[in-house]
Parts: C-alpha cells; structure tokens; sequence
C-alpha cells in the first residue's frame, strides 16, 4: 500500500477487498468532503486526481468500527475510581484500533431528578477533546417523572437510547421503574440498554464471601455466577415483552443468558443482544493469578469458567443472537497511589478486596483486532456486528455503518493486506488509552487497522506517524430512532387492555 | 353400601376398589385404634367383628384428602378482608368435602422479628376447634436473624415448611431475603413453599390501570398477566439452584410457569409444584360476571385466559409436572355490610375497586369433587396429588396419605359406587364453610363423598347426618422433614466456593 | 419515472432508493458493458452520458430476483404431468415477475447410471431460449458409483448443487442413498438440496385414503402432513450432522419443520432453509374448492392449516431461520384436453384422484411482488431472501445478487414509486408463464416489477412493452462453491474415526 | 433373619421394610395359595401358624423384579450366534438374581406370513422349563395382513405386546410397515415395542469402516452413533402420533435420545421408554479392551462415550422419562470353539469383525442388583422402574409389580438387611446363566437378593441351597392390555379425516 498525493477527491481507496455487512469485494472508493462519493470497479479511479490515494491491494476496506459501549470521564460511582480515560485520551485509543465513532455514557446522578444535568456536563467533557464522532446514551438511575418527560427532548437532542441497570445501589431500577422506563421509551421511540444482572442476590453472594473472609479478585467471578446473570435477562426480556418494546441486553458474557436471548428472538419479540471480546477470550483464571493481578480482569459481568463458554458466545456471534459487539471500554488506572491497586487495596484490607475493584477492563483499541484475529467470523458478519448494526440500532444510519454513496460518512478501516502482518503480542505499551494495563497483554492478534478514516481524513495511520488525528476532530452525532427494532404485538400489551 | 355394628375392629371397610398412589385393587380394610390394620382380600373380613362395618362394594376407597394450601383465621393482610373460616368452620367444610388433614398458615406479620408468636398465637386459635387434623406453614413475612434462628425450633415443634411471597408488600421478601431463607431452609431440612408472582410489576399494572380508571374485578386478571408469573417462577427456580435446596411453587396458574418448572425438572432441580381447581376450571371470563359478581372468583394468580390453558394446567397434572393440588381455600365473605360487597366497595369507590378485593375464593370442601368428576386423572394419580404427595412434601408419611397397616392412621375417603350418584350442581347453600357463596355455584359433579373418616371414625356421613364428627376432634400432627426432596449438585452452590 | 436516451454509459438509474441485503439508500448507478459501474450520491449522475436513463425516483432499485427453485421442461417423473413450461415460456414469466436469474432442474431418470446426460438434455433445452440467466442444479435420483464420481465434472461444468428427494417412488433415495451423496457433496464442494417428506408414510396414508375412497383434491393435504415433513426434516438434518455437510432443505411448509430446523441452526450446525410464498398465502382450504378446482392448488408440500401456520413462516423469513425465498415453481396446465383436468380426471376416475394430480403450482411471476406486497419484510431482508442468499449459497456471488462496481451483472429489478399503484388483483391473464391458471388468482398486490434490467439491458418493462427482452438473451451462468457454507465440526464426523 | 416352620399360611414375611412403587415401611405379609394374603403391622403376624416364616427384619421386601427384555433359546438371527440361554438357563439365572418374572420374545422369522407358528415353537421351548414365570412378547419381522390379523389371536392367548425393529436387515420394518403395524395394535390394545436405530444409516456406516479396515470390537461402537438413536426415536415418536398409539422404546441409551422422548411426554404423547444397566454403567472404553475382550461388551444400541452419559440415563431415570428398566439379556458365548470369539473370528477375519459378533450382553441376574447398588433411585423408585411399571404396561398388573391382597401373586424378592452385605465385585463364576461371562466382572454390587420367592415358594435362597426352585416351577401368565397407555387425540389421527 502506499500512497500519493493528487487533487480534486479528498481521498480515494484503490484495489480494496471492500466489506459491508452484506458484502465483499474489490473495488475502489473515492471521497469527497467527508462523504463516500464514488464506488467503482477496481482500477477505475487509479488515475482520478485526489488529494490522498491509499492503494489497499489484498487489504479489507470496511466501514469504520463503532464502539456503543464506551465509559468515558465518568465520576465515581462504584467508590474510588474515576475513569481514567478522558474523552482525549479514549478516543484517540479508539481511532489507534480502528473505530472511528463511540457512544458513551452520560450519567444521571441518582441524586438528581432531571437528566439534562448529565447530558449538558457530559458534552461539555466531550466538547473539542474528541479524536472519533461520538454520541451518547443517557444512563437512567433515578427515572422520575421529569426524567421521563425528558425523553422527548433526548430525542431532540439527538440522543435515542438509554441504559439502566438491574443492580448496583448506585444505579439499580426495581422492576416497576423499569416498566415506567419502557413504557416512556415505547413512545419516543428510544431503545433501552439493560445491564442485567441481578443485584439483589449480587449483594447477598458478596456479603456471603465476606462473612469467609473470601475476598481475592477470583472471588469477584464466584458473587456474581452466571445463573445471576441469566436470571435477570430473562426477567428484562419479560419486562420488554409486557411493554412490547425493543431492549438490548448489553455485555452478555453467558451461553444461558444467550440461550433464553436467543428463545425470545425465536418467539419474534424485539430483544437485540451485544457481547464483548471479554467473553470470548477471557476466564475466570485470569481472575486467579498471582497477588492481586486478578484485579486487571475485573469487569462485570466476569469473565466465565472456560473454553466452553467461550464456544457458545462464538456460537451466538455466528448465529445472530448477538446483534452487536462492543468494548465496554471501562478504564480505571491499576497503580493507583492515592487508592492502592484498582482502588481496592485499603489500608482496612491490605490484600484487597474484590467489592471494591472498580469493575471494568480498557478494550477500545484492542476490540477489532483481537475479535478479527480469531478468524471465527466472516468479514462481513465482523463488519455487521462491530459498524453496521451499532449504526442501525442506534440510530446512526445511514450516516456511520455504511458505504453508501453520498450518504455515509467516510468513515473507513483499512487493514494491512493479508499475510502482511506477522501475528504478534498486544502490549500496553503500545496502545493510547490512559490506562496502565490491557487485559489482553501478551495475547496475540495477526490483525491491526493499517489506517484509519474519519470523514475522509486518515486519523491513524500506523506506519506514519501513528494518531495523526487531532484532539477535536471528532463531532457529536446526533441521532435518530433505531432502524432495527421492530414491535411485536405482545398479549400483556397495555394498550390492549 | 350398608353398615352395621360388630366388636373387636373398630372398623371394617369391605369389598371397596381401594386405591393408593401406586395401586389400584379390590380388597378390605380394618381399622383398629385409629390406624389401618389388616389389609386383607376382599370378602377375608366378611365376618370378622368389629364395631362398624361399611360395605364399600364398587366404590373407591382412599387415603383421606391432604388439603395443604388453607387459610384459615388469618388477620387481614390485604385491607380489611378477614378470613371467614375459622378453624371449626374450615375443616367442617374439609370434612365433608373428604379431606381428612389440612395445613393452614401461621402468618408472622411484618412488624415481628420473631416468628414463636404467629405459631403461639394460630396454634391457640386451632385448639380444640378443628374437625380434622391439622399443621401449619409457617409464613415468613420478615426474616430477621431471630426469624431465620427460629427454624430450628420450628422443626422441633413439628413444622417443616414455610411459605414466602415475592408479592403483596406486606409480605413481599427482596431476592436476597429470599436466599437468606432458602439457605437456612436447607439447613434445618425446611420446604419452602414460594408465592410467585412479580409484586413489583404488579404494582405498577395497578397503577397504570387505576390511572385509567378501570377498577371492575375483571382487571384484577389484567393487572396480573400470566407473564408475571412466570417470570417470578424462573426468578424462584434460580434462587433456589443457587442455594441447591428444595421448593415448590404454590398455586400454579399459568402453561407456560409450567413449562418453566418442568425445564427445571428435566435438568434434575429440586423443584416441584402446586395447582389448585380454580385453574382448571375457572376463566377470565368468570370475573367479567354483571355487576360486582366476578368479585367472587378474584384469587391470586387470577383464572387464566380459558380452555387452551385449562389445557395446559392438566397436561401438567397428568405428565408430572405438578406434586400437589390443593385448593387455596381462602375465604372472605362476599356481602359484607361492613365492608362492601368482598370488603371492595367503599364509600370512595361506591362501583368497587379490584384492587381492593380480598384475593381467594373458598374451596376446601369442593377440591376433590370437582377433581375427581372431571374424569382426567386415573385413580392413583388422583390420589397421588391430592393426598399422597402432599403427605411425602410435608413430612406426613406413612402417618398421612398412605394405608400401610400399622403405620398410616386410618384416614379415609370412601365415594359413592360409580354410577350411583347422578351429576349434580354444587350448590353453596349445601356447603360447610362460612361464605355466602362459591365460585363454582352451578358447576356440574358427578362424584362427592360418601364417608370420610379419620383415625378409623366416621366424620362425614353424606347420607346419614352429614358431619358427624366432633369440634376438637382433629389434632395437630407434628410433620417431618420432606420425603420426596432431594438435592443436586448447584455448580453455584456457595458450600464450593 | 421518465427514460430519456444518451451515449456512454449503456444505463443510468437516478434517484432510486437502492436497496442491497444490508443497505437502503437513495443514489445513483451507472451500468457499463452489462455491469454495475458505478455507485454514486443521487443526482450526481444526472447528466451523465448514457444509452438509457432511466428516473427511479422514489422507486425501490434492488438487484434482480434470483428463483433458486423453477421447474422447466421437465419429462413426466409422476404419472402424465409435463411441466407446462419450456425455457421460453418459463423464463418469460420470470423476468415479467422481476426475476433475472433462475436455477432450474436437470433430473436424472432413476434408469440412468450417470447424471451428464441430464445435464446435457438440459443444457439443450435451455440454449437459446431463455429470456433471463440461468442455471441447473442436477436432481440426483439414482447415485450410483459412477454419479457420484461425476460430480467433479458438475463442478467443472458450474453446477455446484444437487437435489435429492426423500419422497416420491421415482425419486426417493434411501438415507445410506443419501449419506453416499452428501459424503461426495462435502469432498466437492457442492450443497445438497433436500426434499423432506417421508415417502413411506405418505405412501401408506395415500393407500389409506384410497381404501376409505376418500380422492379429492383436499385428500393431497391429508395424505402428507406436517408430521411427516418434520420427521424427514429431523432426519434430513441428522444425516447432514453425521457427513458434516450443509444442506438446504427446499419448500418448508410447516411451522413445527422451522422448528426443527432453528434448533439445528442454534447448535451451529450448516442447515439452510428455503420457503415458498404458497406457505405464506395458501391453506388447505384452497384445496377444498368447489369442483375440481383445489387441483389448482396442490403442491407438496401442501398448502397448512391456517393463519397460524403462516405467522410461523413469516416469523422464521424475520428471525433467519430461512435462507431464501422460492417459488417452487412447477407448472402444469388445468385443463389438459387430453388427461383430464391437470391430468387426474381419469375413465377409472371420473371424479378425479388427489394421487394423479401432478405436484407443484406456478409461481415464478408472482413470487417478488406476492412477498413484497405482504409489507412483513425490511427491504434488505427481502433482497436477501429473494436475491443475495441464494446467490451465495448457490454460487452465482457476487456476479448476481449484489451491486458490487465491477463485479457484478447488472441485473435490476426497479419498482413503482410507492403510492404509484393502486393495490390490483393478480389475474392469470395477464401472466405470461404457459398454464392455464395461477392459485393467487384475485389475491390483491400493491407492488410489481416497473422494470427488469438483465445485465444492463431493459427485458421487462411494464409500462412501455411489458416484455421487451429477447427469447436467447439469457445465458448459462457456471456457478462456484457456496459461499455461505460453513462447516461445523460433529463429532461423528467419519473423519474422526 | 431367620426361618422356622409352622402351618396353615404357606409363608409369612415378618418385619421387613417393605417396598411397593409408592410406599416404604415396615409391615408384615402373610402369603397363602400363591397369593399376598394379609398385610399387617410389623408383629402382627409374628406367631402366626404358617409353613414358612421368614424374618425379614431391616431388609427391603419388594415386589419380584420382573424383567421385561429377554432374548432367550432364539435361532440365529444375526449370522452365527444362537442365545446361549434356553428357558431353563436364562430363568435359573433370572430368580438368582431376584427377578421372578421375564417377558421373552417370539420372533417371527421373515420368511414366515403367520406370527403363530413363532408363538406355538417359542411356547413349546419354554414349556415345562422355566424357573420363574414367564410371558412373550411377539417379535414381528414380517407384518403381512395375515399377521396383522393375527393381532387378535395374540390377545386371546394372552400376547399384549409385540417388538420391532427400525434396524438389522432380517428384522427390519419400512416406515409404512410400522404404520401397518401400529394401526393394528392400537385397534387390538397391543403396546409396541420399538428398537430405534436406523438401520440404512447403520449399514452405512459399516461399510464405511469396513472399506477402511476398521474391524476391532470398538468399531461397533462407532457404526452406531448417538445420532443413529436419537433419529430413528424422533421417528418412531412421528409415526407413533401419526397413529396415536402408545409405543415404547426400547433399551435407550443415549441422553440426546431421552431428550426427544422427554419432549414428546411433555406434549403429552403416550411415549414410554426402557433402558438398561449396561447404559448406566459400560462406556466405549469397554470396548477398547485388548485383544478381543471388547466383543464382551457389544450390544445395540452400543455402550455410549462416559459418565455425562452416564449421568444422563440416571436423570431420565429419576425424572420420570424413562418408564421400565429391563435387562435386555441377550445371551452368546464368547469362546465358542465352532465359530470363534463371539461368532467373529473367522477364518476370512482372523482378527475378527465387529459386524459378526453378535449383538448382546447377558445381564438378566445382575440388573436389580447393579442398579440398587448405585443408589441414585429411592425404593419406591427402583420397584417402579424394574416391576411395577412393567407390569403395568405389559398387562401383567395388579397379578405381578404389586402386593395387593388377594390380588397379587406372593412374588417377592427380599434383601440382605442393609449394612449386612460388604460390597463384593461381580464375577461369572457364581451367576447361573449359560454364558462364559459378564460384562460386569468385577464391578462391586452392595446388594444381592438374599430370597426370592414366586407364588409364595421361596425358589432362591441365598445362604441355604441357592437356587431351590425347580426346572417347570415357572408358569406362562396370560396378559391384559397395558394399563398405562392413554391415547392422546393426534391432530393427524387418521379418524378424524
């Protein structure tokens, strides 16, 4: 690949192996401001004047990657630890990896009645740092009835999905105010994110361990076991069917969630699913390691007990299950002087305790390398579960997840040719999050983003320079309603009544 | 049939089809001292001397009903609905319906930490009041550290089985509370018996439908759909895989609870389960009656929708699905002149409000009739649910629900020769109980008992006097742990952390 | 929608709303040399040089209709029935329909040893007639040694699927029959298509209701119910499993069958699935017709009960259990001058017989605008259904079902604007396949095919010619290996011995 | 225990904890004329005047095991190996192992048109032979309508079930010879019995391993996969409710197989199931012994892969999906110095071939005690499984499987006193069939029948003489229709046409 300089077209994209979610071949693209112009067949725009050409022979050109799940600059929420990414410093992790728009967290306090408090200091955070386009999903904690009224002004703002949470003090809705929360959704049209795990029993198992004096990393796995997870999903499923409104159960890390997921989806209700690389190449042996190590894979839910488990995230990749994959990029510093490591070394517990671990692992940068290194998916499935169906269920599309001419942004991933990159480690040393350990360190990928594009400008360009971005760059991007959710007409409608 | 008087066995039943869980065969039975005696071929007994005898000749012959959901004498939980049995009018109404030993509940309240004084104070209220015998359940509606240590004692004093709601916020218990039970519960070898019903999701029907204005009973039906049954029973089988311990799902309602519970059956879970006739009989449509009539057939969960799920409910008898049926006999008064028709019309709500329904319907009387007419279930299966499996989960057996000779008291339901009895409707104005009316006013029965008898005397004497047992004749039976649980394997079981 | 005429580009299609098995998109394409060329923001092509120009405005542009399952030509294989159609009058129908691609039948006579000379007769039937693309898959119904090492030789001559038949006397294979096949499909590369009926019991229900003289049309639906196509599915997919082959079971009809299938596609094992829209429009009760007009509905499978049986169907089109989307379509005609009326009404009988009527409906017209019309698909979903999976399974990708510049053929199917046309009956007369009636006679559509575009070249044009393509324009297209075949790796896989 | 000697009752059984499928406890049982007398409280009997007296304190007194699943004196249906047990033989080594009745098959020879010559010659082989009673099941390889007709016949001579095959070339049934089959037996009451493998598959994959020379004992193994099972059971449960007949599988060995069983008894399909000892208890490592030993070991279906199989048996055993538990004995000798190890060392395969060592396992002495001795099934379980219920569904019920007064035959096997036997490994030298050895060598049992009696005659006893029946003791029962079987209403019931 190389490439030269020439006027008229931003950029152009020669001899690709270009990927959409449906699908794949050579061919080239030109650009012009910030927009896919022209497809063409391979070597017809070889001549054409552009400011840039990027000759991607035997690369895949795919739509850039979308991070839906991103915790950036948040405040403190489970005790000590501040996020340690900034909206600088997480994005430019990000473009490093290849993604090119995220959509973070902007937190209701439970102590506060309305959200726009959350939204309006969040953008502040975001405003000019950003190296991708971002947007926003409004986490839920305290839905009061301003709350709720708020929603059409989300809307407005270009902000069409929410997350709430089935556990944690902090943020966790009792069932009856999820419903409240579906039902306003329902009508504006907003897709609800659902963290699902079942904080009731969450805290009951920990207080168990506690009273053993149980208190390692690994024990953060045994308090929250998969059969806590499973049950929440299905009761989150339960709660969308009697609203009959789409929910996306985020970070499902167990085949049994994935199963009673997968039923729903066979019954035709709404329910749409995200997995991460955490579930796929994790275990809770990484929990297990020597001193307080275990504390690096700590992230909620935990990673599972092996290589089964693994199989079947695999399986609900392949089969549709899952509908989207993103990091839960979640940064919290391990070395931290002023709270001890991860903020769970205490001078009360000197060897730690896993309640107090922030929970959460980096994984913005690593997130496509090591999910298209695993070989397990074809390219256009990756390019479906990692950009395009983020974009549609979402509400980015057309505009993020796609190639389409004049419509999409051009925003590209440009891997190296096959057979170029010889595999080799991940290490924190090399990636850009603000972050002072990956989990994946020592796991090898034989995939890396040779380049990234956003809006026509190559903002990563890993032979030259790096993150050639700037701190900025990125724009908020409003959003429109889901493009994936369908209604099924559940029996317990309300409205039927 | 005929009897007449002769010394030396108390009793004599002869010629009868008797029928146990298992078998089914034409044989005589003594009695002597209030227990089965000699099982002997059938006319072996002919002239042996006993002080009655009863010529059973083409009737069935069964251990004596266990009615193991009652309640009775209970302070009003939900409003102002007392109870109307008390414990002489309850099992009057048992009696002569062939039930010869009820469990009813002891009700802790939520304001007392201890639960001594709800068994003090119930066991006062059954003293020398019941025509047949009795236990209790004790209702755990708080349990504090005192409460949990109390199991013990419990045990002791002859209680193996508590009940717990996940609804009615007066009783409701949190997931956690819920396994602070089931924990201690495996400990001192306790059933837990669990009312499933989301109570949170409840509420919030209520108040969309109070919202709208829609009071009449038959809501009552909509504010708890068969998918909040559901859920809570999956949310109740996890629990209970977490602490690897035995429960049962009371009072059944709903195919698809069913088909949860049976799923964890298949994978070998302790789980069993409990459906009454109002949900194989009742619908929807019965609390759409005109005026406040459908008030009558308010009970919780509600009728279901109609035949396909009646459908349902006896698939689940006959395959196994279902351990007991019992009749949650729950009785309050309909025309109540202090409180309004079922307590539910008020001066602020002069057309009723369902919300302020007492919930259950009388039916301890009419549970083996209107089983036993349908004609679904064969002879031993009939017996099994509604007598012998009630004894095995309850600790009862071989005392109760069974006729080994030495060992089983001498409880028996004897019918009527097939085909001597004419098909008939039952009518409230012919029951014991004391309630004005019966949500099966009109159904027709082509079976009812023609003798009851308990520890070898006859209390009920359909033909000759009717009840003619006595006030203070049934006793208190002191119950062991369950003989059917047992345990599996929880890979999440806490003990291998 | 206006055509104006310019040099340079042979066709121009502005403004349309494209729509890919992905994407949906207002833009431009430019076709050159029968292929697409380029894909271009809309209006951006407006006044570029070009032979045709044809204004989509408003207008979905989809690639072509690809009917992976049309039956032409073909000897009598049951009884007298000729397929009413040759590859003139056949291909004619389709391109009218929308469709540019079909993939035909060569069957092999249980009498022959080889299969090259069904594929040579074949061959010769289609040259030089067809008005659209097409190719063969090789109805495989005797697999002797020499077939089976033929297949090689289909792959070399572009045939890369088979068809093999579970039923029908002349066709059936046994299942060792069938693992010899799929053991060689799997060494070549091919995918083997799959007719799932039981043949033994539908030949013992047919004799039944020939000795209770039970011979109408209706008796074709009873004598093959679904019981019977799920137990050849279940095994269809269980041989599949034990060779670790994909397959493709065609025509499903019967909810319980997607079942079977689903649960097969969640364990991640390589089965494809195709419907038809008989499935999703017709029931028995159009085989119940006065006279002998069900005649004109019976296919095998047979049209289902009712409405239920369609949600199933539609429902297993949303959720991906099937592949593709066919129209089975095999054309016989009604009024056969010379066998009675489509060959059943006979001297022996006069009232006609159910088991004489040839099997299968027309339908290659109408498939697109029947399935588009229903309104239960997204439009992408729809394109990949009905064009791009049956492309990809079949081989024909991305030369067919995509718009890939440069790679594929420009083959269009450009609708009405919507609001256009006014909802119209389907009406046999204005068909154009070879029989005398179509079973959707009166079944209203609101959609039809505007356009069809055959690389490049206008053939259909509804408004202005209708079809304006030419007998021989179509051609044979040498198809490749699937590419959405995966294999799974079972554990009685042979290999693994 | 002990044994004295007194008049008038021909035996009394004192203090035992006796089992029924029901109820356990401790009763005392007098016997007279070959028939359970009276039962009577523990010391009731203790001075009883009686011929016999056994003190049966602290051991189980059970209904006899009655084995339902023995191949006894059959011709040589596959290739070499004549049963290596006549009547005499195979019913000695029955009682000393506790089982006081067997079900033996008549097997009709294909060739034949008639079952009656079948049933005439097995009858004449058992007369005056057997130590424990016995009846047959017919074995119907050959269902002309004369056969079929025939059905009638069996039932007037006491026949009420019949075998067949979906495998083994000289036994195996078509689809619509099933259909024929069951059809008939549902007019006549007649259970069937199904062995489901499928036998093209299995053929198949023979040929398979014999082209690559894999000929060792585990090879049997591997022809017959799970998969092989798990079909042909789907099917025959198609076919079964295509007809809505009960049907009954035998001898089930894999988990995946119990699933689809489990699956039709949860519809409420009149579906039961048998398994065996060596299902619970041999894996394909028994297979893999040296040299030839494996062949020991051979039986269809085929031990299966390890303990999760294992363990899938015991649940389908406790749950309730498994109805009977038999032996099926199939006796061969293995150093037979006519044909070679097990028939299959020939002079052609000096190494020998799996595909001639005939298909079976002796096991019909050491079924009750393997199985108690596992001690995963309660009492009242294990007499369900291994007499009751088999009883029951063959007809045998209320004479044999129970022990009701007058009703029931004084067939009872009787148990060490627990804590009195030391567990002792299996060895073929103290068993009683006719073959040169077991495939449990060496397995520990904890349990072995101290005294079996038939009729009231102790015919083995333990301590003192061994077996004591005599040769002709046993009887040929005649048998009712099963009393299990309930008939679901299949939609496709052939009647409702």
């Amino acid at each position: 690949m190389t490439i030269s300089e020439k006027p008229q077209y931003d950029c152009i994209i020669l001899n690709g192996t270009v990927v959409t979610a449906a699908d794949v071949g050579c061919y080239d693209i030109a650009i012009k401001d910030g927009k896919i112009m022209l497809l063409a067949p391979t070597g017809y725009l070889a001549s054409a004047p552009a400011t840039r050409v990027i000759d991607a022979e035997g690369a895949y050109v795919m739509p850039g990657g979308i991070d839906a799940h991103v915790h950036l600059a948040e405040p403190p929420l489970f005790g000590k630890g501040r996020t340690a990414d900034d909206y600088a410093t997480g994005t430019k992790s990000a473009i490093a990896g290849g993604t090119t728009t995220i959509i973070s967290f902007a937190p209701q306090d439970k102590s506060q009645s309305s959200l726009l408090g959350a939204l309006d200091e969040t953008s502040i955070k975001a405003a000019n740092q950003a190296y991708c386009d971002y947007s926003f999903h409004l986490l839920v904690s305290n839905p009061t009835s301003q709350a709720l009224d708020e929603f059409s002004i989300l809307r407005e703002r270009g902000i069409s999905s929410i997350k709430i949470y089935m556990t944690y003090e902090a943020l966790q809705l009792r069932d009856n105010q999820i419903l409240d929360v579906l039902l306003k959704a329902r009508t504006e049209g907003i897709t609800t994110m659902i963290h699902a795990e079942n904080g009731d029993v969450l805290n009951w198992m920990t207080k168990q361990l506690e009273d053993r004096s149980l208190l390692a990393p690994k024990y953060h796995a045994t308090s929250r076991p998969q059969i806590l997870e499973t049950e929440a999903t299905n009761r989150a499923i339960a709660l969308g069917e009697l609203i009959d409104t789409p929910i996306l159960i985020v970070h499902v890390s167990s085949p049994s969630a994935a199963e009673v997921i997968r039923r729903a989806q066979t019954k035709g209700l709404p329910v749409y699913a995200e997995t991460c690389p955490q579930y796929m190449i994790l275990t809770r042996d990484d929990l297990d390691k020597p001193g307080f190590e275990g504390a690096k894979c700590v992230c909620s839910p935990p990673p599972r007990e092996g290589a089964e488990d693994h199989e079947g995230i695999w399986a609900g990749l392949q089969n549709g299950t899952f509908t989207i994959l993103s990091s839960d990029h979640c940064p919290f510093v391990f070395d931290d002087s002023e709270n001890g490591k991860k903020a769970a070394i205490t001078a009360e517990f000197p060897q730690g305790h896993f309640k107090y671990i922030p929970n959460g692992c980096p994984g913005v940068e690593t997130r496509l390398a090591l999910t298209l290194s695993a070989n397990r998916l074809t390219p256009q499935k990756f390019v479906e579960l990692t950009s395009s169906n983020p974009a549609k269920i979402y509400g980015l599309y057309p505009q993020k997840g796609a190639l389409i001419p004049g419509l999409s942004d051009a925003d590209l991933t440009i891997w190296y040719p096959s057979s170029t990159l010889d595999p080799f480690p991940i290490q924190n040393s090399t990636l850009h999050h603000n972050v002072d350990y990956t989990p994946y360190e020592g796991k090898m990928v034989s995939q890396w983003p040779r380049y990234t594009l956003i809006r026509g400008e190559v903002v990563w360009d890993r032979d030259n320079g790096g993150v050639v971005g700037k701190k900025g760059y990125g724009q908020f991007v409003k959003r429109d309603r889901s493009s994936l959710s369908s209604s099924n007409s559940s029996p317990w409608n309300i409205e039927n009544f």
